[in-house]
């Protein structure tokens, strides 16, 4: 299984990158909802490429076509879907390499899940651009989170070895946090923004690439959500977040720092301000025994560098049994990372919806 | 919903720290398996505390009593399930401070989520002593994956600041795993080993804690299995891993530092050797495209410290709505890495028993 | 997998008629529930054999022990989990003839599921028995839905050719129904339950058994309850129904009578008095499109007779794999329809439960 | 939740009557499946409408487009999804009576289960057209299933008061069974099929409708599918079953007649021939203990009258709150039962496949 996810909402994706189309299946939305498609499209369009000169020039319109569950410009409550019609695929692109395996990527792997089976145009059902249904799906969550006053954002906080200004975890405006996402390239500190395009200018230059590091915040959503083990919070969304291609690690509050502690610097010790409890620091990421405290949830995902790069790399052909090499030449991202802010929002933006939805808060 | 995971083995786990006993339902198993209760029984004593002085001197026999699923010496193919009697409890020590929220802890979010009708006592059903019934499930997970050679083993990879040998990610020696993992304070280093229960000692003189990360291995896992997306290898495993309480990060492979790499570095190439596909490099730590690629799966966990500490802390107290100061004498563990050694590997041996049964590989 | 159930609630149950005992856990209760363990009690006596002639001589006490969950007389929110201790067994009874597939019963079925290796005393985990655990969540499940006023009631509808009085689908008095299913033999007519219960021993002395139906109402449902398709209160409810061992047939409203009638009959028309919708018929018991209309849920369900009988059968040896005759010689039940009751009540209680939850109503 | 299904496969479903389209996403259908299109074609017109007098003149094309999972011929293992395009709406017609609750249909609990934000258009996503992509997948589980020379076939058992002549449950002829499904009106006996024609066309002057029994027979499954208790085969399919709208009853082997026979009758005893374990009767439909025992799987499905009639009838006007009269003149079916067969069918079958695979047989 692979395509189906969540417990109060259910996703179900499908599609291939060089298929007809790519889409998603929402079962479970509150009935009644009115959804902005403006905003929608604003979200699906950050993710999308060919904007500049950071991303590939390949151009994708990624645009949506409601085909259920969606009626007087409202939800229904019945499965809502929505398909994203593929074009400008350059489908022969990838016959000659058919049988090469290209590293860092699903390739491989793939062929021997799949029996060989597999459509391993532009990485089939295993490419990035599956994640385009995800954003819709997000895109849907935040508004319905919206409504709560609930608000997830992030920014990138390092490119290669460049990072960002910190975030300070306990105090977060929610409108700078909010400005900060949508920039369209999300960071705190733009001047430390423009070192990092010139990294992945750099990378690309090189006919290589890098990867980075994305912190999220999501803000006032209420303490007592999420669960004990299987379904802490920390499990639901790094289930989600590590279902995004490329993601190879993921951290709550300080994360792995939190190990070059002592106890009493790294709990946060609870305090009582005008009726609301709050906590001095915020180590543990707004979560502590799996469950929401009150505090900002904080988190990072590391992504790694785009696999698909120019140089040239030793691999294998799968059905000649044999070692070669390989250049991909082709209209690749020099950097996925910005592409990739809006993924994980979204996923997170889901998870914490489905939360919601079990404690009875939507 | 918390304590139900799993879908083609199903766990289902129950118990608070001062109740009659804690447990867990193992649903789906293979019928016929002959399983070795020393080994389960042994693999329990790694979990249970008050081995040594860096332990908590607290005594829990953590004796297992299988009531079901389980007849002439083999499991029936019904749930197998096992109850692990309390003792030992000393719930007086917990009536005092019942409304002090210890910072750390999930009494707070606990309160929150349900009402105040936890289980106030040692945590309740948040006590990391709800992981013994997960490391009998892991025990009998390890037995089934040992007949596929299939071998889940750690090391500390550090505590404090006191960092292990390195890891070879390519070529791990299965004899030599096993013995490390196997040992009472599994280290590649034992010197290292020494100054680690050095730290943990001081720490403990100065009434405090301290955490540490572990580093997993699993060796011998067929290429293919896991899916894409929801059900990457990495999103099942980080869910499970997650659900371990005091765990704050997972990273897959070389995992954050992936992001200081460049893709030509990054991306692990292929080569063919005696007809067994390989890669050069193992950064992705055995998995692309949420797949297992046939080499040593490896990552790493963050465990923060303890936070059962003696030290005087700032918190509230939830009833008068006060801030308060508390002191929590008591039995602590000042690091509980190294019985989460063996936590940790289970709930990895019990996610990939479930992965290969989706893949019908057992 | 076999023993885990439900979205919203979650049931893993567990054990085998002659291992060490058989429970429950029950996971996704709402934490603050008063339990009246009494009340529990008295449920669970209205299913344990040994109350009269006919029923089996056999005693089972079927006291359960509450492990986990229940804490200062209320649900925590946490698991909830009980055992109930096998006892009284005559396991020596079956050991002569494990390779002798009894008709009717799981034995052959079970053995080629389990490759043998099921617990073959007593029917192991396909025992009737296993319904207990069943019947203490059900009677948990029943207090919460009291609380809302819903009461889901029964009456044995025939045994073998014995009809009971009809039951008026559209009005049905609540006290009435429920004094009717508190009834030791629940019968609206309790001449009719004396002509049952001489078919019963009829049978009985004829070394034979009977089964019959079982009709139950649930009370003050809501509308807008249930889910089209997958999750229709249907498909929920006969899920359940035919989990229950023995039950071979589920029909809602007029069932499969439905089949003689013309639309303009069998369409339930509306009306409203006084503010509520109702219908002047309940052909489709109270579900139409999978969701509830707001009239009285009305089903039956078809038990089997009982397959145990002292009868001379034909039937195989499976370890010789040849043709033989049988005779089982034991304390039989000659019908089990009327301990059969707190079941599908419970079953349905359950189901219940686990979809007001769904729609937040509970 | 509604639309969403299944272990092992796992539909998800969507769509409205008078949206966009209809469709359907099949995730973990195993890769490499070479598909007859021209056959999950002919399966969708069994069921499609406009195809004779006795059915709606109302044309639905019931043209799926295949969007992704399928290349070069076969399945790819990737989620396989499929649109049916709406076209001949006159959504018109149902704008006048959005408020009025049609009597037997979905109208009135889903207008509460949605807080009326349903789309009430043709019956939205209640509409019985939504079986299509249920076609569409069984179509390809009867292509799996059938590899395996597994059959799922069915006739008419009944229409109002005309019965097709009965079914030896022990001896079922492959070929025969086969050719009687594939008949346009699957009866065993033309000529009672003429009967039941003329009962149909007879209900249709009168304005008026009917409905029927099917009885279904699953050959060649193996001996040991299925689970007790809730995966037990009867709820896995009575869950799938009910699911189908206009379905009020489920029943396995001789049903509700069990209850009427004693249980030296209602044994099905086993004996051995030429290595074969066989029963003499099939009174349990191939299932005894929720698990097959290799004789064929029978059930019988009661379908009732199709709701929508031109007779006039009385209802509510949910806006307004009042009682008001009802005709509905259009094109209905006066029975639907002979386009339920398919449905039927394919249900069954997926149900099948998902068990075959949850054994590792597929």
């Amino acid at each position: 299984m692979s395509g189906v996810w969540g417990n109060n909402i259910r996703l179900s994706i499908f599609g291939e990158s060089h298929g007809k189309g790519i889409g998603i299946v929402i079962d479970g939305l509150p009935p009644g909802v009115e959804l902005n498609l403006d905003y929608i499209n604003k979200e699906m369009q950050r993710r999308a490429p060919g904007k500049n000169n950071i991303s590939t020039p390949r151009k994708e319109a990624d645009q949506f076509e409601i085909l259920s569950g969606y009626f007087n410009d409202r939800t229904t409550g019945a499965p809502l879907s929505a398909v994203i019609w593929n074009s400008n695929q350059r489908s022969k692109d990838y016959d000659s390499i058919k049988n090469v395996m290209r590293p860092g990527h699903a390739d491989y792997p793939g062929y021997v899940r799949y029996s060989g089976y597999n459509d391993y145009r532009g990485g089939g059902h295993f490419s990035g651009r599956i994640t385009a249904p995800l954003v819709f799906a997000g895109a849907i969550a935040k508004q319905i989170l919206n409504k709560k006053n609930i608000l997830v954002g992030s920014h990138i906080k390092c490119i290669e070895n460049i990072s960002d200004d910190e975030l300070d975890f306990v105090n977060i405006d929610f409108n700078m946090l909010k400005e900060i996402s949508n920039k369209s390239f999300p960071v705190i500190n733009d001047e430390k923004g423009e070192l990092m395009k010139e990294a992945i200018l750099d990378a690309s230059s090189d006919l290589d690439s890098v990867g980075g590091i994305i912190e999220a915040a999501i803000l006032n959503l209420p303490a007592g959500i999420g669960s004990p083990f299987f379904d802490s919070v920390e499990s639901k969304l790094s289930h989600m977040l590590f279902s995004v291609p490329s993601v190879k690690g993921v951290e709550f509050g300080v994360g792995f720092d939190i190990t070059k502690m002592r106890g009493s610097e790294s709990n946060d010790q609870y305090f009582i301000e005008n009726d609301k409890v709050k906590t001095y620091t915020n180590n543990n990421g707004g979560i502590t025994g799996g469950i929401t405290n009150g505090m900002p949830v904080i988190f990072r995902v590391a992504i790694k560098p785009t696999p698909s790069i120019s140089k040239k790399q030793k691999t294998i052909d799968i059905a000649s049994k044999e070692n070669k090499e390989l250049e991909v030449h082709g209209r690749h991202d020099p950097c996925i990372v910005q592409r990739a802010v809006p993924v994980i929002e979204s996923v997170s933006a889901i998870t914490i919806l489905d939360l919601m939805m079990e404690k009875g808060e939507i």
